[in-house]
């Protein structure tokens, strides 16, 4: 099943994606396409549970399992073990465990790159205000094509920095961070307290290949609805066990509580379950579950990212050879991501929204402003040819 | 189809819901049953997205329409406005939201019931642990059959307390509070800061008919997977449009913010949407929104309220007829949480286990150590007799 080289093995995968028989898919990085196999595994969740309960011990169990499972097929993807794991609604939650979590002084400070989701940048700036910690913005942007994100980050490291957050895989440029790197420059950086990193996984999880355990970056929070083609509303949070207990839980519920004979909260449950909240939309967990067993199918983490990688860069190719159309970056991508501006003054948005009505799904970002297309290992080359085709003859009109 | 009392009208109506076909189901406080029209309504939502998207201009108007709808149907059912409605993942969320919200200075003071959940008990003892505020337990246990809760709250109020915590109906007990008389209590004490009122509602809405705007009560905090029977994981949070100012975003995401063209985070949006966070199962909003209508399509709150309240009692006086069973209450309950003993000193958890194998799903509580079966409006008196019948002859085994 591995060689998507075939026209013929590819065509046959896309069948599991009823997304894509209507339309030119490239906005994976903004939600995947749900399989068949995911979206029957939930169906068959809801019925499940309408039979054996709603609430029964029967359906209590299979919560629990069906928790586990998740935290073990979520963890097998990021090359770690599931106590480390965290379920959680989405990747800005996973962000704000860490963030409210951490016991923050006055004068404490935050290390962030100019290329952060607002959400990150709103709940760090909230921080600031009620606890009086210091802010400190390094430009990233700018090392897109050339720089070094390692050296910047260093030189804007301070004795009282504190947490360093930024993306693994940028969600506006398809810039990859070298993370191993970073964490070895933190690591060994010289801090008033232990610095600690904090990383938006939101592109990261289901495009690169991730060994999380060996990397042993602190904070790694991601989503289940983008690259790994899951439902919305399921994601989760990577802490590394040596991290923690260096973070309390701030949005507390029973799932993340030990409760006595008498349903007294007694401790913290000893796993990454302690950040967890309360009841969830526990049929999506077997969405999850089903979207992960199928990308293994296809291939490794490995596979899948080579894939994604060629698919990219074939793509860029092909925008690069548009006149009228500007790739952000001036070399091939890295990953699946793949941003690009007008140059001749067009509005992106009137842009993409006409590719909208031709059927070919992408996206404008606001910073910096431009147009992101997305490939997955399954996107095909006719696809991008079509799209590239478009895009020329729409410039040209 | 207002006429329940009919055995044939109840007997069609219960068809809408597939797990009522093979067991008799006593767990409303729970989780709700899941009714078709709900189930087909996510359903048509997951197929919609894939349809049209997942990501896309046409898709993302969807997810926001049917976030408004949503807020709609519940400020319908609540007596309220929706800009007054928060969507969250579930109660527990809600209530950390003005818990965390709330500038907390040392000395201020919590008073909360001793019936609260281990949830909110967890999360009042980590604020107390992070910012030195105070922390007072009233007895309201106490006062389920004898005593008056408003006196007792009244006694333990002090002028460093700041928020007052209890449940609108207990999920312990099934005692209803009386929520008008407290809120003119607390609104009228002199306290050296605004008194502000957390209610758990988890219990109350979809059993009580309410009106929150006359009502006045500060934060009130829900789900939409018990009594209103929608799915798990979307739940809401109620704040008065006076008390918005006064608690900040914590956990903060792209739905809460207003972005400035340049996507920085430049403000709150204006009404309760401040404290959305990110990424949901938006396609579940929908089967929220078809399980209200269908509550609706068969009476008003009030209706539907007397209804569960004539089954609660019609319940309570079958289990106190039983040689062996204690009720809790020892006057009708006021709506449709039944709680009771055994009192040959029986464990609940095996007795509540062998009543799961015949068919009856309710479920035991810790505190106090007692056995719960809830009835909705929906609940049928055949079930409620062949309950009552099981209960005695397992008792006399």
């Amino acid at each position: 099943m591995t060689n998507l080289q075939s026209p013929v093995n590819l065509h046959q995968y896309r069948q599991n994606f009823s997304a894509l028989a209507n339309k030119a898919y490239f906005n994976f990085g903004g939600q995947g396409t749900i399989s068949r196999q995911a979206l029957e595994g939930i169906h068959e969740a809801y019925e499940y549970i309408q039979q054996w309960g709603p609430f029964s011990t029967t359906v209590n169990q299979w919560v629990m399992k069906q928790g586990k499972l998740t935290r073990s097929a979520i963890a097998a993807e990021l090359g770690t073990t599931s106590d480390t794991i965290t379920l959680t609604e989405n990747v800005t939650a996973g962000c704000n465990i860490p963030l409210w979590g951490i016991d923050w002084q006055a004068g404490d400070r935050v290390l962030m790159s100019d290329c952060e989701h607002p959400g990150i940048v709103a709940t760090v700036r909230e921080l600031a205000r009620r606890f009086s910690i210091e802010v400190s913005v390094f430009p990233l942007l700018e090392t897109l094509n050339e720089g070094n994100p390692t050296a910047v980050i260093e030189q804007h490291l301070q004795p009282d920095t504190r947490l360093v957050i930024f993306s693994h895989l940028l969600w506006n440029t398809g810039q990859i961070l070298p993370l191993e790197e970073i964490i070895d420059l933190c690591r060994n950086y010289n801090s008033h307290k232990p610095l600690q990193i904090l990383v938006d996984a939101a592109q990261s999880v289901g495009s690169l290949p991730l060994n999380l355990t060996e990397l042993g970056v602190d904070f790694y929070a991601f989503t289940g609805h983008k690259w790994l083609c899951g439902p919305a509303g399921v994601g989760g949070l990577y802490v590394r066990p040596e991290a923690r207990e260096t973070i309390a839980p701030t949005f507390i519920g029973w799932r993340g509580v030990i409760q006595d004979g008498e349903g007294n909260p007694v401790g913290w449950k000893p796993t990454g379950e302690r950040f967890e909240v309360a009841t969830s939309a526990f049929p999506l967990y077997v969405g999850l579950q089903r979207a992960i067993a199928l990308h293994q199918e296809w291939g490794t983490p490995q596979e899948r990212y080579e894939q994604i990688r060629q698919n990219g860069q074939y793509l860029w190719q092909r925008l690069c050879q548009i006149k009228g159309v500007q790739c952000l970056k001036t070399s091939p991508p890295e990953a699946g991501l793949v941003s690009f501006k007008l140059t001749e003054n067009r509005s992106h948005g009137k842009f993409v929204q006409t590719l909208e009505k031709q059927g070919f799904l992408l996206r404008t970002l606001l910073y910096p402003d431009c147009i992101r297309a997305c490939v997955h290992y399954f996107t095909d080359r006719a696809e991008m040819d079509r799209l590239a085709d478009a895009i020329a003859q729409l410039i040209n009109q």
